[in-house]
């Protein structure tokens, strides 16, 4: 069986939306430990405007001060040409470049429809590739809103399938399909997960969900049956979208990491250190955050039998 | 597509916990509502001892309060030959018999070793068959712990089975497997469920799963790939076990109908309804509760665009 791939998310999906900006001396220290678990990738930060996301400023001192170690992917969010060009000098293993499956997400999030979003990514691409840094680069793309958008509503798969094939045509080459508001379900997952491993066989999909409404792992279980074994988590289940206020957040890497291990399916995380980098996270945000197993324990935990 | 049929159990299983002593009234109200939302069943008390489970010490009252609805199954947990007679003498359509899997768990929670259970089950079968009204009543019985023990750990396939097979000789008539405190994982949730049909063709089989460690809509999904289409579920997500202090409680009945409609599997139950008396329960148990959808609004939920 394949061992699942694993991209830590919480340094920049998470962080980006705290009210409490991290120090980064804190990120890196983070960053290391969560490098030290086993985690296949980590994205970083995000090399998006200092004044658009003021958590994440402090992106290139994050990047130069974090101890790389071998078989951990090192990657950043990449926004637009400017992003590219900062994370090329920053030094990283991967970009991940981001658009909307919709345009009125795409307009509210990154103030361009899809069809503007392709022409900016064509033109990162070919800058990176013209870049002496930029030849050997891996290029990913996440696809928000692939599973529905919380202002138009459902997306078709057709679209969906249609950028991707874009996206790919442009040199991308691995794709991160979004549920990015928590509005995906099961058979649903299971059908685009199906769909587009059928029509891009080889391709890497990395699939990124959302707990907002209880049915991340159950959406994760979906996926992996339908044989992806790419996936985007948050420490401490931190994150969320600015858009659906109330919401918890992305799902939880330990919590992931748990079901899988539980259920026989390799991850190469070392769970208990990843579960005490989760324990360190109420002081950095200040706040508790919604992964369970950190509270509850892992399911073979023994518990003493009451005195009576 | 066979519809699911959802038994709530809330105003037992979620209100034996609660700190607060939810008035008969207010519970009335409740499991009226409850009744309303096309509910396939609810359980609506327990007959148990009112020193040892004082928050329940009105269950004749509750069950001779309610309105009864054609189609609506009102069952209650019988925990011994005592709460039986009271059961009868209240008039429900179904009784609960329960057990554990595990010995320790039993002595912790009903000071009986599953031997001691089942000697137990057989005296109240003959007693509720002897009876007038008894004659007739759909006798099922939930084993906890059969996907763990948190005192003992595991808990064996073999032993689960062999113990399902003492209670359906004794005349029980269906089934209900609980993860009492959240250690099912989806893999062993198939396996069990399959082995479960297998062996015992015909007979229903209920599902009870905690959200404990997030997996709750992912092990009840895994069951229902199983063929199960029964599944006990809280509303609100209310419940949980002392042993298993700081996890949250059962699966919550909302969020497990909204994912199955999602995924267009029809459960008959109204989720508008379900989600209204849903925000009801913090102010009858002074406190939030762990169900999201009941905050985060349906996945079909739009948003308005921001203003930039």
């Amino acid at each position: 069986m394949t061992q699942l791939q694993i991209n830590e998310v919480a340094p920049r999906d998470g962080f980006q939306i705290e009210a409490t900006f991290v120090p980064t001396a804190a990120k890196i220290r983070l960053i290391d430990a969560l490098s030290a678990t086993g985690l296949a990738r980590i994205e970083a930060t995000s090399f998006v405007s200092p004044k658009a996301v003021p958590a994440l400023a402090d992106a290139a001192e994050v990047v130069a001060g974090i101890t790389r170690r071998p078989g951990v992917g090192i990657t950043v969010l990449v926004p637009n040409l400017k992003g590219a060009e900062r994370a090329l000098a920053a030094g990283v293993d991967e970009i991940n470049l981001v658009m909307s499956a919709s345009d009125s997400h795409g307009l509210a999030n990154l103030r361009m429809t899809s069809a503007q979003s392709l022409e900016q990514l064509a033109a990162i691409v070919e800058a990176v590739r013209a870049h002496p840094q930029g030849r050997e680069l891996f290029i990913n793309a996440s696809l928000s809103t692939s599973f529905g958008c919380p202002f138009e509503g459902a997306v078709a798969e057709a679209r969906v399938l249609a950028l991707v094939e874009r996206q790919l045509a442009l040199g991308v080459q691995g794709v991160t399909l979004c549920d990015t508001t928590g509005m995906a379900n099961p058979a649903q997952v299971a059908r685009l997960c199906e769909a587009a491993q059928a029509r891009f066989p080889g391709i890497p999909f990395t699939l990124h969900f959302h707990n907002t409404r209880g049915m991340g792992l159950a959406n994760a279980l979906a996926a992996w049956q339908a044989g992806i074994t790419r996936f985007d988590a948050s420490l401490g289940g931190l994150g969320g979208c600015p858009y659906a206020p109330g919401a918890t957040g992305n799902v939880c890497t330990e919590d992931l990491v748990h079901m899988f291990e539980q259920m026989g399916v390799a991850t190469g995380v070392d769970l208990d250190a990843l579960l005490a980098a989760s324990a360190t996270l109420p002081e950095l945000v200040g706040h508790e955050t919604p992964g369970q197993v950190v509270k509850a324990g892992k399911a073979d935990r023994r518990y003493p039998m009451p005195a009576r």
